[in-house]
């Protein structure tokens, strides 16, 4: 059997009986899902544009809407084919880097020459000169870079194995690689320009390579791609499940993200017209999932507790031994992680925040697909996780999408109009993190959403004297109703529903009280909150005033609310480009306080408090 | 077509033109020879028991004997099978270790621990101490372990991967296996008292392996085994020649070495009884053409002047990047060489004699394959290496073989009769270098021989009085005739020719004039010369009367020409052993002095007053 995906026109053969899913993932094409093929989340559907398929399974019949079955749609992880099919996979826009996910470093941040490319005459040797090749390298090396002269210098394996090809050349002219008193590369010729460095931040959704100059000391290209983890469900948890299930999976899954990452290498390569064996450094942040992962560890206990890793200092591995085809004596650090659920990637938002250097009571949240809050108070600091953040990504939300074309990102509810404002200006498909929040603050300021997170019946806000037009766009169904975002002319309409907000409240319950509680540990007030820092693609497109009004975190003026963009990213790059900061995240990761939500005694009670939408 | 190799009775199937040389070596059958299949040594004779031959090439016409034409011998290089062929492969004992080549460490030499084990009870972790895995591992380790309080270890990769597996068991008691502040292993239960490495002397003829008990600090095994590179030649020039031609045969020849060590560890798991795995170092010494092959790097430029080499100082490599089966993350130390034809084996030599540290002026002989000299006074040391070996080894000379079974050792000529000592008490096949330079030395006392190297004629003879018996072992050919050393019944005596002795003249020749010149650079005169140090089997088994007689080297009392064994192994031994001693060795190598012969312009004519057999 052929299936062809479309829009792609991926096409592969089929001998087993696999799910559409699992041909999918073999077929290399990226099909959502974030139940990890278990049938529950609805997330993987698929049109089947020609060929048969049997009957629907129950849980299709539960995930699919009329209109869906009708225009033929299916759960890929639900069916296997039975004949050649042509199938459309609905677009996922993953990884599409809108402008303001720019990598912003902090303004005292200063660029080290941490990998050294030194342009070299090599003299020949001769019965009066009678040294090694390796030792007539380091004796040019020392006459041009006195630095050097005192310093010790081992030659790689590798890199012994070639220097007789090398020095072959007539003008034996050389350019020598060294990074930590180790020569790494020598190439012919004078290609000191040629010196690159790529900092990979691997979100659970989301993975961002960003490729530095190293010459230069300036980003050359940033690229991202949907984390290919994904096809084993969108959250950490279903994916620690799936690796615990057997070694092969736990490989699967480092290999994964191994390939994603030279995807973004080949972009790189094609953009920046760079060659890959001369990006010589890696540093890579995540979650400590994905750390675990990008390793090659098996994640269990991070799902169990006490949640304890295997590991958190920061470890450093070759390139080649990950199978990174970048050059493969390149030193990949893997920046250290703080706790089970607070990763490398919440250390570099330490670092690119500075956070503990500020003055006062500060407090960073990062929401990605999981809600990291940090806390410094002269000088300490604490961290926790709350499983906030799948909500704000589009998980669990009916028509609950990430950051993509056709995504609603802003809603503005003013005399009785709906404003909608949708990513690259196409027709609404579903509805990102920030347009959720916008239109649970519209609805609350509008009167169609009361402080427990009721929406309104009509009769009520017929009552509160609520304009008709928003009154049109109140339905009701068994599921507890909802509102209205954008009536689609084929009927299948933009809603918030009474379970999305429901949804909204647990997760920004969860943190809220975690920064309450991080609030009694630092004995800190909430009046004393000085800043608000937002990390975060999410953090850029959040509209402040409505964070604020759904009670996102504590009150603060809206100006000290401060988006820094991609800060895990931008840590990541400091700890390319300067070795001090990495000495800095080993403090970071060391000395910050973990508090462990799940077993705190107060947290229950806050988290119900913090549930309401208190004005 | 099929063919068998006795005495192994290995069968390979051949489909291809190749010749019987190459077929044994795809067989894995070791066949000698020293010209690397240009059918100019000789060296490759086999038998063919079974199976049809064609005619005798004319390399065979002048390279066998009538007699071994009879029986049916040929050259294995000239010959490509036609049917079917069963094949006697004469024996090559070489490798068999007398019990002599004893490894003898100097007295004053103490054993560090370098690689620790240390049994450890990890405490779990909870909600109370949720600390990552590594980090608790670290944790007990520094309680039990104070030496480990201030110290950074830092985790292996694959032994992160591991953890999850080995604390799975029940007790979470684990052995941990740290080397210079990398943990590079761990090991459920107690295993403190397994913990092993291997010192490796990389012979061009023969290599040792001898395993260490690290934890008891003892020798606990030594193995040997031919070095599988000499089917491409038995001297380091033909290898150089043959790595040269192509990269896939320097990689061949990084392989045979890597496959040979793991023979050797197979033979210490059988008969020491441990486990591969639980080698966690390994030391590495050769000539400096054997420690580039063993890196997989190209040595050609030692081939050709000014013989400058691609490396000299130590390089380090993880085991399993050269694919040693110890331990994968084992170290793997190649100590390092002096220049292009004075390796890291003759550093072993400096480490192991103390010569540096010997009051007055003392001289180390190394005769292998090559004949290495080092020189020192007044803790200024010089080097130097001559192309003299092989002929103590059996190259070159008519009958020479290596010291093994049917070897002739010793030969004592009084009143007219030959006695000989022969290996393991077998009828004589052959020479050795013992036998060899015995010889010599015998018939220049009793008149057979003169200071010019020229065997008397019986005419001669008969005039100065010489006995009878030895008149009758004379015979002459038209190659400058010989001495009968042995009567067989076949015909087949064993002799020593005018040809054989003329080599001995350049050997012995090279290596005195070596010595001159060394003396001349120091300032010293030959009467101050206080101590001779013969290193390698070759030193165990000499008669020091004989070398003397023989000219080897400057007169000293027999008493002060002392033997110290495989100084080389000892020396890799002594690097495995303790880091301090490394360290000792980086300077070693850096501080010696080389002298090239090859260009120095008083060698010719030293060399040419040396080859005088002068009493």
């Amino acid at each position: 059997m052929k299936i062809t995906f479309k829009p792609s026109g991926i096409e592969y053969e089929l001998n087993e009986a696999l799910t559409l899913l699992e041909t999918a993932e073999r077929a290399g094409v990226l099909i959502d899902g974030s139940c990890a093929g278990k049938g529950t989340c609805g997330k993987c559907k698929v049109r089947i544009l020609q060929g048969k398929m049997g009957q629907l399974t129950d849980a299709e019949e539960t995930a699919l809407t009329d209109w869906e079955k009708e225009e033929g749609y299916r759960l890929a992880c639900c069916i296997k084919p039975e004949s050649d099919l042509v199938i459309l996979v609905p677009g996922i826009h993953g990884g599409s880097t809108r402008k303001k996910d720019m990598t912003i470093l902090p303004d005292d941040f200063v660029i080290e020459k941490t990998v050294v490319k030194t342009a070299l005459q090599i003299k020949k040797a001769s019965l009066e000169y009678q040294k090694s090749d390796a030792d007539r390298i380091l004796e040019a090396l020392r006459e041009k870079d006195k630095s050097f002269a005192a310093l010790k210098v081992e030659f790689h394996k590798s890199l012994l194995q070639k220097i007789p090809e090398i020095l072959k050349e007539k003008d034996e002219n050389i350019t020598l690689v060294i990074r930590n008193g180790v020569a790494l590369d020598a190439e012919p010729g004078d290609t000191q320009e040629a010196c690159y460095g790529i900092a990979f931040d691997i979100g659970t959704t989301t993975v961002v390579g960003m490729l530095w100059d190293l010459d230069k000391g300036k980003i050359a290209e940033v690229a991202a791609r949907t984390n290919p983890q994904s096809v084993f469900g969108s959250d950490v948890i279903s994916r620690i499940h799936y690796s615990n299930a057997s070694a092969d999976h736990v490989k699967d899954m480092q290999e994964k993200i191994s390939s994603c990452f030279n995807d973004i290498l080949t972009e790189f390569e094609e953009k920046a017209n760079i060659k890959r064996n001369q990006v010589y450094e890696v540093t890579v942040v995540g979650n400590t999932t994905m750390s675990h992962l990008f390793l090659g560890i098996n994640p269990a206990s991070l799902a169990r507790a006490p949640f304890a890793p295997v590991f958190c200092k920061a470890v450093n591995v070759l390139a080649e031994e990950l199978e990174i085809d970048v050059n493969p004596n390149a030193n990949v650090h893997l920046l250290p992680n703080i706790a089970g659920h607070v990763g490398s990637d919440i250390v570099a938002v330490l670092m690119a925040s500075r956070l503990k250097e500020k003055a006062g009571c500060n407090l960073a949240i990062d929401i990605g697909t999981n809600g990291e809050i940090l806390f410094a108070k002269d000088g300490r600091i604490v961290a926790c996780s709350t499983a906030a953040g799948p909500a704000f990504e589009g998980a669990a939300i009916y028509q609950g999408m990430r950051a993509a074309a056709g995504a609603i990102e802003r809603v503005t509810i003013a005399e009785g109009c709906v404003q909608l404002s949708v990513i690259d200006n196409e027709e609404p498909v579903g509805i990102c993190g920030s347009g959720l929040i916008d239109a649970i603050a519209q609805m609350l300021d509008n009167g169609i959403l009361d402080k427990k997170g009721r929406i309104i019946s009509a009769e009520a806000a017929r009552k509160a004297d609520i304009s008709e037009n928003l009154i049109e766009r109140l339905y009701n169904d068994n599921e507890g109703g909802g509102f209205i975002l954008y009536k689609r002319e084929d009927g299948e309409n933009i809603v918030l529903t009474q379970k999305d907000i429901r949804e909204v409240q647990l997760a920004k319950g969860a943190i809220f009280a975690g920064i309450k509680i991080m609030m009694c540990e630092l004995g800190v007030k909430p009046e004393e909150l000085d800043s608000v820092i937002l990390a975060g693609a999410f953090g850029n497109y959040i509209k402040k005033e409505s964070a604020l009004r759904i009670g996102l975190f504590p009150k603060v003026a809206p100006e000290n609310v401060i988006s820094i963009g991609n800060a895990a990213g931008a840590g990541a790059c400091m700890a390319l480009l300067s070795d001090k900061e990495r000495r800095q995240a080993a403090l970071f990761a060391e000395e910050t306080e973990h508090i462990e939500l799940a077993s705190h005694p107060d947290f229950q009670m806050e988290f119900l408090k913090a549930m309401y939408f208190m004005k």
